[in-house]
This record gives C-alpha cells, structure tokens and sequence, in this order.
C-alpha cells in the first residue's frame, strides 16, 4: 500500500465546490449542446477573466480532443502543424493529429520549448510542394517538462508566426500552473493577443473533465462548431463542463488550485535539490524531473506512486513528481522526510 | 415562463444516486485513463448484467463519440456502413463517419427500422470496385422514431449480415428505451449473440455523460483502446463516466430509470390518442410524434417546450415529445389536462 | 468475335497526331513534375482556347483524381459538396471523395442536371451544425446521361452559386461532346466566368491520359501544386499529359475529336428513333441510352459491345452505346444496319 | 546552355521499344481499367520474370501513388509505418501518408538503410495506446542515397518484421538499378519470398510512367483495387501501363536499361574517386554523391545540370548525379574530361 502517489494532476475527483455546484444545478432543465444557461454563465465568467467581453469560447473534454478539433479546424490537407519532439500531439495522442490528415512537423527545443529559431528552422526544412506547407505552431504551457513561456518568449513567437503566416496555437491543459508559475509574468488576457487559439485546461486543474478553448483570431471562429460536433466533441450535457468551469472562474478557485500544485512542487523541489540531487529541466510548475540514483528511485517506489521519465546514465534516472490541486501539504512533507532518511543512509 | 420541456432526454442533469456516487468517490486518487477500480467495477457490474464475465467493455463520453470510433475501427478505408435513411450518424452527426474516409451507404426504412430485405438492397447497388464495399451495418434500437427491434427482427438482421460478411453494429443510445419497452422481447444478454458492437446509452438514461461500448466479435476487440485515444475520447478521469456506469448497473437503476420514461410516454401516447390524433410512427418507447393541428400546436408552445419534427400536411404536423427518466408525472397529468383543454374549446 | 463495341469512349489508344508528338518529342531531356517546356506550351495552348492568358492550369492523369484533388483542396473539413444522384463522384469512384473525409450531399436531378432549385433544396436540408455544411457544388458537362447544360442553365446555377457562398466545380471528363453538342450555346471561354474550377477531359477525347484543371477562381490557386502532389497526381514525366495536350489544343483537334463522336451518336439516335425506340436521357452528345426490348439487346450483343444501363420494365432495358473520336462511320453503319434487320424481323 | 542533365532518371521520354508498342497495338479496342489483354501480357511477362505464375500485379501511374496505395490499404486507423529519416514517404512525398491518416515513425538509418535493428528500436519507443501502433516497415531499394539491400540484408529485416507483426514493403521507384547493382545478390524472384508488397519502378527506368506493384502476402491483396480505384490511380486506359510493362519486361530490356544505368554511374564514380574526391554515401546505383569543392562545383554548373544534395562543410558540399537508361556514355566521358580539366588547374 502507497503512501501517496505522484503520477499526475488528475488522479483525484474534483474540487469540492464543483461537485456542490453540479448537484445545486442539477435539477434544472436546460438546452442541450451547450446552448444552456451555465454554458453562458461560464462564458461570461472566462470573459471577464480575459478581460474580453467578446472572446469565442468552446467547450470539449480533453485535450487530446481540444487538440485536433483546433488543428483540424485551422489546417488545409497540405498544411502541417511545427511542434516540439516533446510535444504532447507529437508524443502521446496516438497520432490523432495524423489520423485528420495532417503531418506533424518537428522543431528543436530546449526543456521543451519552442523560440523562433527553432521554428524558423524547421520551416526552412520546408521547400516546395513536394513536402507539407506548416502552417501552424503548437506550443505547450506549461511544457511537458514544466517549463514556461514568458510574456517576452511570447511575444518573439507571436511575432515570428505573424510574420511568417503561421498559427499559433497554446496547448493549456497546464495553463493555470505555467501563469501561477513564479517564471510566469504572462497573465490570462495577455494570452488573447499573443496566440491564435489557446485552451484553459480544466481536468488538470481541479475539474473532472473539460477544457475552454478561447478562439482569438476570427478567421478561425467560422463555423468551429460543426468541427466540435463532427468530431463527437459536442455534448449533449454542455452543462456538465460548463458548471465546472462556473465553479474554477467564481472567486478565482481556477487560480488558487494552480497556485497550491506549483507551491507543493515547489517545496519537493527544494528538498530534493537540498540533498544535493539535480533535476532534468528547469521546472517552475507542478511538474518535476529530479535526476535520482536507480537505488533510491527503487526504495521510494516502496512508499510512493510516481514514475520514470527517462534514464540519465547506468545508474541514474530522471523521475516523474507530478503535484495537484488536491496534494496534501502532510504528504509532501512526509515524502520529503522518508527521501532525506533513504539519502542519508544509503 | 414554459411549464415543462419535453425537447429532448437530457434536459436535467444526473439522477441523485449517481451524483452521490461522485461525492463518494471523489478522494481517492485513481490510476488515470480508464485503468481505475472505479472503470473495474462498472465493467463487473456490465458483465453481470450482460451474463458474460468476459465481454470487452469501453467508456466513451456521447452516442457521436461512440459509433465513429466503432465504426473507424471496423472498415478499412475502402468499407462503407449500410444505414437508414433515419440513421443518427446519416442525419445529426455532422459528417462525423465521412470524416474518418468513409460513405454511409443508405437503405430503405419503415419507421426507421431496416429489415434483411432493405440491406440486400442497399448491397445489391454495390458490385464492383468503381464503388464502395459495403462491410458494416449500423442500427438503432431504440430508433430515432421510437421504434424497437424485437428478437426476431435482430435475429433475422444478424443471419443476414453474418451470411454476407456484414459487422452489424447498434447504435444504444436509448437502448435502455427500448429494452423496457412493451414491444421488445430482446434481453440485454441477448445482444452479446446478435450484434457484433453496441453501446448502453448513459447519457439520455440519467447519466451526466457516458457510454459503455461492448464488444462481442473477437475480431473487432484488437487495439481498440487505441481507437479511443486517438479520437481524443480516452478520458484522464476515466473514473468519471466508470461512477455513472457503477450507478445505472447497481439495483437495476438503468432498467427502472428506462421504465419511467416509457411509462411516462405511453402515458402521453395514451391521453392523445384518446383525443383521437394519430401517430408519425409506431413508437413504443420514450419519444413519440403525434400528428396535431398546427394552431393546437401553436398553443401548446405556450406552455410547454417540445420541437416540430415534419409537416404532414397543410394544417397538420407531426411533433416530438420527449419523456425522461426525470420526468415528474404530474406534469405528464398537466400536459394533458391542458392538452384536453385546447382540443375541448378549439 | 464482335464487330464492334460501343463500350466506351476509351477503347482505342490515342489519336495518330498524340502519338507522333509524343515521339517527336521523346529524346529531349526535360525538367521533371511539370516544369518542363512541353507543360509551358501545353499551358499556353490552353490558355489561347480559353483567351484567359493567365489561367491557372494543372495536369493530372484521371478525372476521379481531378475529382479528389478539386474537392479536398476546396472544402474544410466540415463542409460537403452538393452532388446529383447520378453524380459520377456518388455513383461510381469507390467513395474516392469520402476518402479524403467529406460527404457527397445528394440533390434531385432530372436527365443528370441540377438546376438552382434542387440545389437550393440540397441546401434547405443543412440547418446547423449537426450536418455537415455544403460548400461546393459537383456538376458534369456532358452529364452522366449524356445531357449538356446551356450557358443559360450555367448562369443561373453560377449566380445561385454565388448568392449563397457555393464554389460551382464542372467534371469535364466529357467537356469536348458536350461543348460540341448542338444543344450547347456555350463557349470553352464561357467556363471561365461560370464556374470556379472545372477540367478539360482529355483521356475520353483522344488522349492516352491526362485531364487538364483550370482554377478560375484565385481564392482556389493558393497551394494547389501542394495537393496534386499530396494525392500521388504529380507525374515525374509531366512531359507525357502535357505533350497529349498539346496536340490536343493544336489546330483544333480537340474539338473535332468530340464533334466526331457527337456525329457518330446522333447517327445511332437517328436510325434507332427511326425505327421507333424511344431513349432513356434527352442525350445530345456521344453516349444514348435507347430503350430496347429484352430480346433484341441480346441479337445486339451477339454482334456489338456495349453495356445494360438499367430495366425499364419487365420486357425493355435502356442500354448505354458510346460513340468517340475513333470510332468509323463504318461501323456505325453497320451497326444500324444490323439493328435494322433484328427489328424487321423480330 | 548546358552540355547534359544529370539531374534525374526521368528527364528523357521512354526507351523507343516502348513507344513502338504503344504504335502497335494503339488501334486495338480494349476493355478499360485493367481488364485488356496488355494487362494480362504484362502481368503473364512479369510472372514469369518472378518465377510465380500466381503473383497478384497491378498497375499505378508513379511511386506516390503506389506507396499511399499501399501502405494505406495495409494499416488500420491506429497503425503507423517505420521509414528511415531519409525515406521518400518522410521526405518527399508531401504528407501523402498522414493524409491518408498515418503517422511515419521515423527510425534511424545508415546511408539511408534500415537494420533490424534500427527497426527495432523505433518499435520500442511506442508502448502503449497513448502512441500510433507501427504495423508496416517502408524501405526503398535502391534507398534515396543510391545504395542496396542485399539478399541477406533483406531476410534479417523479413524475419525481423515476421516475428514482430510487421509488414514490409519495398519501395522499387529504382528496383532495376537495384538489382542489377554490383553490390546486389538478391533477384527479382526473392522479393516474392523476402517482402509482403513492393513495387516494379517504370517511370525511373524507361518507361513514360508506370509502377508495378507485387503483393506477396494473401491477406493484402483482398480488395486491393478497391484502393486503387478510391485513390484515383484506376486508369481508363490501364493499356497504357501494361504496354509499356510488356516492352520492359520483353527480351530483358528491363534489366538493360538498369545495367547501363548503374555502369554510367560507376564510370562517373571512377573518374571523379581518381581525383580524389569522396562521396556521401556507398552508392552502387545510378545515384551517386561526390563530396566537391563549392568552387569546383560552380565551374560544373556552367557546363553540366545537376542538383545540389547536402551542406557538409564550410567549403565542401555532396551533389548528387543521376545517370540513367538513356544517358549516352560519351557524355559521361566528357563529363569526367571537363572535370578533370576543372580539377587540374585549379
């Protein structure tokens, strides 16, 4: 029996207040398919955090799901999507990407992030017609390695893919850690003049499911809900994302959980680090990569649920701490002790 | 101000049990994408039920969701499926299966049933390579007119589509509609032996969200995780839909929620036709379609919700009215009493 | 052993003239996909005959490939083409346009065409986003069923077209017999301002192989070289179809190819209404569909080839007789004469 | 104006034997799409050069073509295909693979050269239903960098993909160069035993256009011009194909073509190692990669056409010649002469 797990941000229900949220509001009949009344309650509340009374927001499950309904809705069928080799459509969607007809095309990236460099450089891979046109960039935020985007690292990608006639689209399903992230000066509305299309990821962050995608560019806002619906993506319950979202955007829950997963990676970072242990990317959000010897990765395997990210050299690994909204302060501590005990006599 | 809607089956939100279920469940953390007790437990409970303790279960979040993923995974590119002309995934699902390569082939329906005869003849149009093969059959049950297949009809369609190297798939939506209605002698169990994919409609039956795709031909059942995840379905807290399923399969709430809402139909069906209007179609279960006056029409909207489903002639049209595991019967009572009223004084 | 067939309009090889080009041309080295100095010609070639000196033009080797090509570079993903029934893209090219994810709205259509209405009818039916949205509509020039459309009809489908947001695409693959039809005022030149993209078949006029595409509308030239590659469609040896052109567009053969095989049909429509048959399709061009009594269509084809198009009643079929540039008078003589015989006798 | 081209093996027209066929038998009337007795010519000549009377053959117009065929006839929606970084489906074939709906899972190769090995390795990286599901391995032969698979390169590939559930399939856009290469024991007869698909390259080997693709494995060939058809490579005039096939597989003309090819090759490699100079990669075909001075390179450039391959340092770069069936030796000859004198006073 583990003491605790560290796999991921979504191994817990919901938030309790979503939970009370969705039994007040269940009785209620209302229009199917997102045409309700807590579709619009939760528009109006992610309108005033934008600070955007106009802004095009959807809802969808997931972000695999967010993720190729954006692309597909943004691609012609030669046009290829530049990622990083650790983005999350090139790395774990199953090729849903591919299977709407569109390559993804990879750019270099550090602690995975994309720059214009690496994104020119892919671009420049791209001659003629006998290969893909790339026609947008995915980036994630946070990374798939807890990194974040600054306001100026998005600013220079805005540029660029303005400049180069290309999308930028912002995977968010870590977004309220990357923008609590003490790295982070990008606030919320910021993200509505820095990329195309980006989504606010609620499963990740306290919700049981669902994702906002917010549309700014409005070439992009023609008809996008055919492609939620064609792509079994429309709910006939819109209002069971919605009232979730009702409940993160009332009082700033949506932030407050955020910024309680970063604190709690925060104090695991400082212990381990510490001890004297690196780690395998700058992480500033709930996220982290201690580089740990095989030996202690097997004795705290005894006591803790996390896993493997990659190995290092023959005797050390980069390990996966994942931190949430629901990580119990107690928990922590206690992994912190038991750590310091195996390090200390080992 | 309406006094109650009869739109649709998804009007209200979850039926109480299941939302205490979510209360109760919602600490402990869980293993992420499906691999959870809770999606154990819901998929013991379908065995139990289904009388098969080996039948491959999968949750998915809506009807759309389900039959592209099914369907994608049975054709190969060049493979069409057989519907009717009634179909949902014909009619409603936004080119949702074209979007995946592949033709809806049509065939001729009575009161959205298709029989052997009406497959033949849509088979009998495809004879070479110049044209689509034909390879699956999609059906309803409860149709989209409210009609059922009884044994002998699936039994008959199943002959046929073994015999002719044809998947049939259904379509469960309102399965638990039809399953309860008075006009189907089909058991659950029994379409483990006569359709090769189906799914138990949660969401129209008092679940927030969530559909159980089971799967009876060998065949059909490799990789199918795989089908899932790369249409963006396979859901981080796959916990959330796997709760619902423990709800509808524990004390037989899904049967009893379905009764209710064929009670409550037939009540309605009753009460109209004891005014003397006739029917659309012949539906025995949750959604019927009287044929009325358009200006009784015009003054039930006054009070009620409901759509218009076709015009039947200059004066007259045929509506659709909705009942619902949550559908109070009293309001059924004053439907009825003001339905009286109207046809009385007009 | 038969005298002849009327199978087809693609039974012979290619016109002497082709074949000597090809020849003549054979030894020069030529720069690959499309750059080389026989596509220019070719290009220019076209462009006199359509008096557009900067017409877009584009050479693929089939007309389902034209097709495929044509559609999926102008749709989203979301959005279908309106199609008559007879459609070639409907009927006959194995769910080619499917394939690349878009469904086929079919229209009504009386002798194969559509007029505005029944498009506005197709149109009618789309009324949100749980269908997929019409973008495009398909019409073939000569149709299907051999009928042509005036300049007339093709304002009135154009303007339609316009209002309501419709690319108009034209399948030539039969342009040339209908263009020389006696029943079309319109022009080649015409095409340009009528619809936005349409081909000028070559193989079913005298070539070995080869359509050319001509975009008229700008919006649809962006990227397109992108798609004919994409699809498998851009030929190393470009040289071999624009060469075909060439001789296509030289003098004129192009034309007097289709007027022959037109001529050659109203011969065989003459001496069949002379004995009294009557005909399936109003055909002005190089394919008739007489209705024949059951027993003389097999004292036919114990002489001649040609294909059953559809019974009529229990004792007459229509039957499909095609006529092309290289079938001799000879042989359409002899053929009546044969016809003749059979009727006076039987 | 430039001596000669070495920039591809398709600048020329077809080899004269070729184009006399298609004279000969142009008149004749055929069934289309396939069914005419030059398809059957041609599949009998190329049974026999196989040694397999039961080989299922069918025609395509180019290497693209053939490949999306084909892999996407293969793979389910789910399911990838292995190419080395420098495949033709990577490289050059614009997203013609993921437009069918696959990811290419790229595995790393030398000289553009696939082992057990780096196959391996690819398959390792993909664990579970969270990534695409490779079921095909793509190799080219010759690969894109001019060098051969020998017979026991190919069984250690075959049993490695047998044992792991993987088709192969040989891309053979240059099979003739292959085979008759100095570095290559394998026959034509051993691809029947040593791969599931592959294909006869025409077009690269004297023929005006045309691939012949072989399917080995029985499982792959049900439907198969279904595939075809969908992707609009089907040809109304499938003669034109097959003629040519006839004249290739005539008298071994073939294998000459490709012989003279490769020795064209070896003389340029000959003349320009005596020099001193190096190459990119161990070419044995008609592909060949010399390592030159950018100096050198320019002064060539003003005599000769050829194409630029790769940067490899600051003042070096690797071209890339390409010899082929009609390259005349004396122009080989001066080549080497006009090189020498560049390289002598240099």
């Amino acid at each position: 029996m583990l003491k605790y797990c560290f796999y991921n941000d979504y191994s817990e229900g919901a938030h309790p207040r979503i939970l009370e949220l969705l039994q007040q509001t269940n009785n209620e009949q209302e229009i199917g398919y997102g045409a309700d009344r807590l579709s619009e309650r939760a528009t109006q509340l992610i309108h005033q955090a934008l600070g955007k009374p106009d802004a095009d927001v959807h809802f969808v499950t997931g972000g695999t799901q967010a993720n190729l309904i954006v692309l597909a809705s943004m691609l012609r069928s030669h046009e290829s999507v530049i990622a990083a080799q650790t983005g999350h459509i090139f790395v774990h969607e199953a090729g849903a990407i591919e299977a709407t007809g569109h390559r993804i095309s990879i750019a270099s990236s550090v602690d995975g992030k994309l720059t214009p460099e690496s994104i020119k450089e892919a671009l420049d891979q791209h001659t003629d017609e006998h290969m893909v046109k790339p026609r947008a960039v995915f980036i994630s935020n946070a990374t798939e390695l807890g990194t974040v985007y600054t306001r100026r690292d998005l600013e220079n990608i805005h540029e660029f893919c303005r400049s180069r006639d290309l999308y930028l689209y912002m995977d968010g399903a870590r977004l309220g850690a990357a923008l609590c992230s003490t790295a982070s000066d990008a606030q919320l509305p910021d993200l509505c003049d820095l990329v195309d299309v980006f989504y606010i990821g609620g499963t990740k962050n306290g919700a049981l499911i669902g994702e906002a995608i917010v549309i700014n560019h409005p070439d992009l806002r023609r008809d996008f809900r055919y492609h939620i619906k064609q792509r079994g993506a429309l709910l006939a319950k819109g209002r069971l994302i919605a009232t979730q979202f009702v409940g993160l955007f009332t009082d700033g829950l949506f932030f407050d959980l955020a910024r309680h997963a970063d604190a709690m990676a925060v104090k695991l970072q400082n212990g381990i680090s510490t001890r004297g242990f690196g780690f395998y990317s700058n992480s500033t959000t709930n996220l982290i990569f201690p580089i740990l010897p095989d030996r202690l990765i097997q004795q705290l395997l005894t006591l803790y649920g996390f896993h493997d990210y990659v190995r290092v050299d023959a005797t050390h690994s980069a390990v996966r701490l994942v931190t949430s909204w629901a990580t119990p302060e107690s928990r922590v501590a206690e992994f912190l002790q038991d750590f310091t005990e195996f390090t200390c006599y080992s």
